[in-house]
């Protein structure tokens, strides 16, 4: 395995995958801090949130500003852009296209389009528009574990033919080990061999970092991340780990460990997430983590065995 | 990489190593307990304690029984053994050979000799001692990340023609990366081919796991674990992540979670480890926990940027 990693790009998701755990009620001064720290680390992009319409989702209201991003906010929240380019993720059918402003009147400068495989033409009809309004794109395929090989093979055509920059592998329940990321990197890149490739790993099994390492010591470029490994459920691979080990010089370890420990290490006192047995269980069994999300709310948020039992007995159906 | 790891072993270091964190302040009832679910799990090898003497360390009235263990006392504890084997590790210097019973006369299965690079031979001298008087042996080369390449090539020959039957790969600071188990792994396979390997990896930059899974998967047999990874500072592979993802029918992941839920996490309440940022630190920097555990023991244990200046200040000598 080689080592070499100079080439990658560091995509810091803390506030777009972070607010899936406080609901994206962080402060501007919160989000403001935060940009300028990476900008000070040398991070590449910051995923400052979700570009869709809050017309097209329930419970909208509730949220933060950061779920539904606004263009004219995001000008008050970042008067002064740094090196640090600033993305946005939108889903299938939840973007209401007449929100997307040419680039040259948005401070965004990428925008990703995050769908499970059976949506990959509605996903790259999305990138088409994106690209034509001068952003950087990238297609985001969720579930890849829960995905079978015809179906990957028909989407590869598809993705093969389009305009997409970066195609990104997405470990959404944290079961990948690093023997499936050897593969399906190997795969991608042979099926692929004209797109840029990205990686997002989730912590259920403490394999974060270690996933996103070994896939972009295979060549993948974008690598997401976030900082003290806030996100949904387990988290995500550590910002501050990929700043500390990555090979190459414009990184700075400092001004993370300022925001973790100024901000992150409060906010966790309160939020919760990142390696509990329940996720490990979701994950090791490659499905979703939404059954023990539901059990963290409950008195009974420890109880292993019982979930265990519940998730792995025939009889008792649950869904994924 | 090939994803088999039916021929790997478990060992479950929580009482030995965890022990580095509560004084091996640990009830007969914990470690019976923890015994008996280990059988259930099919785990191979517990490493129930320290056999070095008391008589040889300083602060050893303090300490619980696990760090000078005496065969009565097992005996007591382990009435009946089960499948799963026991294990004890010494030191260089503090264990007295008058403590070693014949095997046959005492529960344990397995001795493991720890020792840094420079006292290979001395190490050998207790192997050949155990191994005579009928136990497994183990050499355990700690601080690997130190070690310049000539004096691993000096140890290898003379562990080429000891008795030992497993030679372990430490990583004592949590420094190590996938790149490097590869390397280190290849490396002892080429020098020393009668040998099986051990691995016992630290999780201080989140590759416990990780870097112990690469090593079975490159043909490691020994992997060093503990139970909900507790052990010194920032702690070790998860037994449980082991039982989950081993390629092998004997193992059950059920009792372990019933040790998690029922033990571990009320310890966990009370004791500290894990990833937590100062161990991170030293680890990425390739030193010896300690300046951190000073740190976790004082109020500004969570102030990571002074610290962090403090270790990568030039003119700041510290110990290593």
């Amino acid at each position: 395995m080689s080592a070499k990693t100079g080439h990658c790009k560091i995509v810091d998701c803390t506030i777009r995958d972070g607010g899936l755990v406080n609901n994206w009620d962080f402060s501007v001064e919160f989000v403001q801090h935060l940009y300028r720290r990476l900008n000070e680390a040398g991070v590449d992009y910051m995923e400052i949130g979700y570009k869709n319409s809050p017309k097209l989702l329930k419970g909208a209201d509730a949220a933060g500003p950061w779920r539904f991003l606004d263009d004219d906010f995001l000008r008050k929240v970042i008067p002064q852009k740094g090196n640090t380019k600033l993305s946005a993720l939108v889903d299938i059918g939840r973007v209401d296209e007449n929100d997307i402003l040419p680039r040259e009147e948005s401070l965004l400068d990428l925008i990703r389009v995050a769908c499970y495989i059976q949506d990959v033409d509605k996903a790259l009809r999305l990138v088409q528009l994106f690209h034509d309004r001068g952003y950087e794109t990238t297609l985001n395929i969720m579930a890849l574990s829960n995905v079978m090989e015809h179906q990957l093979i028909e989407a590869f055509e598809e993705i093969r033919n389009s305009v997409v920059d970066v195609v990104y592998i997405v470990d959404s329940y944290g079961s990948l080990l690093p023997n499936d990321i050897d593969q399906l990197v190997a795969k991608f890149q042979q099926h692929l061999p004209n797109k840029r490739l990205g990686v997002h790993m989730h912590n259920n099994m403490q394999m974060g970092f270690a996933n996103t390492l070994i896939g972009a010591q295979k060549g993948v470029e974008l690598l997401d991340a976030s900082v003290y490994g806030m996100g949904r459920a387990a988290g995500n691979c550590p910002t501050e780990l990929l700043v500390a080990n990555l090979k190459n010089t414009k990184y700075d370890l400092r001004p993370v460990l300022d925001m973790i420990e100024n901000h992150m290490i409060p906010l966790r006192e309160k939020e919760e997430w990142g390696y509990i047995i329940p996720y490990m269980i979701t994950g090791m069994l490659d499905e979703h983590p939404r059954s023990a999300m539901a059990l963290r709310n409950t008195p009974d948020k420890d109880k292993a065995v019982d979930f265990y039992d519940k998730l792995t007995t025939p009889e008792v159906l649950h869904d994924k």
